[in-house]
């Protein structure tokens, strides 16, 4: 259950410094595990680190062959602050300069005269990167081997992944199915233990909460097999019965 | 400006497939990370990891060397899912059972009867660990080393967290200033790229925003020195005027 699937998981490295201060909450992380977690690849691994090429090199280095998939968000807009390209054309030794459809697809983007310094340095991507295509704000992403580069802000992000889907190609779908009830975690522990033992190909997982001033708990099912989780489904609700545990969403 | 400060940095490792699988969205590393700023603590990294003994174990034993300060959060609850309390024991080869003074607070927390095995568990941590002491819920976190294990749900870590502050040392309170204006950061890439050159320890970091349909950034500057990031605010502002382009907030 708890081996990572490597033929189809996925690393999320998210650069940025305005992450780390906490000035910024992250949102790209959650957006990116469901939109993969659909496409049946499991995320193994987030980080989160510094705008800073060494450790941008040094990180993409150390993830790249562990995952199948490596997504990073943040650094490639226009600002000094940006090396997130830049870095990733030293991690795979390649050059680094204007990248010709790139460029032409900025040009045509901004009006004549708009196209500044600036707007240029969005078209510098490693030498034979494949783009994603920005259908927001015309600056792409773009791909080098199994890394996948995306921009920081979550509305231009968003944009960006739908039209990646066809080039991921994923294992089974995880499914996962969610019983909310009032009580406690240590009422139902040692029960969710006895079916987690039962049932090695479901991930069982038991988030407490608080809403409306009560005390609950989700128990989470997930996994690839859709009968597994069917019959550990079953397991749980008879002993909830059994506690008579009020179910409030299932 | 890029190296960290070793003498005052943290990691935080956040331990749960819940927050991997996008379930849930994090909101502990920003709140930990603005309480560690305050105190003068960088956050240097953050690794969101699978409730997995051997990735919790490998994971701690990578970073621990790295920062100062090491928190995790969440996996120290009642259920079969919680093994962030075993697995740090294991990382540090100390022995794992009932530690006296959390056994004895949790047997007082709890009413006559109520104190069962599920919550006999949380009393479960490394031998001679210092407890994080809980105000909203018992049931205690602790510190190993360098090493300070907080729960997931973000309520009760806040609550927990405040008693913590005398216990880290930090450097100089990292200051930060920041000016929002409406335009594109093309426009002031270049500008901007010049006042950092001029200002070596100040961090100037550049996030676009998108506010009630305008287009705007937010220059962020983050230094230990009132002084430089008061003269880099300065610069920011001058060239802001020739450019005509408006300040909404400061």
């Amino acid at each position: 259950m708890k081996k990572a699937n490597k033929k189809a998981s996925a690393a999320i490295i998210v650069i940025g410094n305005e992450i780390l201060s906490g000035r910024t909450q992250d949102v790209n992380v959650s957006f990116l595990a469901k939109w993969l977690n659909e496409l049946g690849v499991r995320v193994g691994e987030v980080r989160i680190i510094e705008d800073n090429e060494k450790v941008i090199i040094d990180t993409i280095k150390k993830v790249k062959n562990n995952f199948k998939y490596i997504f990073t968000t943040g650094g490639i807009g226009p600002t000094h602050d940006d090396i997130t390209s830049k870095s990733i054309a030293k991690t795979f030794k390649l050059s680094f300069g204007y990248h010709k459809e790139a460029y032409d697809i900025l040009e045509k983007y901004y009006k004549p005269g708009e196209f500044n310094e600036g707007r240029k340095k969005m078209a510098m991507i490693p030498k034979g990167a494949k783009l994603i295509y920005n259908p927001s704000s015309g600056a792409p992403g773009f791909i080098v081997k199994n890394v996948f580069c995306l921009p920081g802000v979550p509305s231009i992000l968003k944009s960006m992944v739908y039209g990646l889907s066809n080039q991921i190609v994923g294992g089974k779908k995880i499914l996962s199915k969610t019983v909310s009830v009032h009580t406690v975690e240590s009422e139902i522990a040692k029960s969710l233990q006895g079916v987690q033992n039962r049932s090695k190909n479901v991930e069982i997982g038991s988030y407490p909460f608080f809403r409306f001033g009560k005390i609950g708990v989700s128990i989470v099912l997930r996994s690839t097999e859709k009968k597994q989780i069917d019959e550990c489904y079953k397991q749980i609700i008879n002993f909830l019965k059994k506690k008579e545990i009020k179910i409030i969403e299932r």
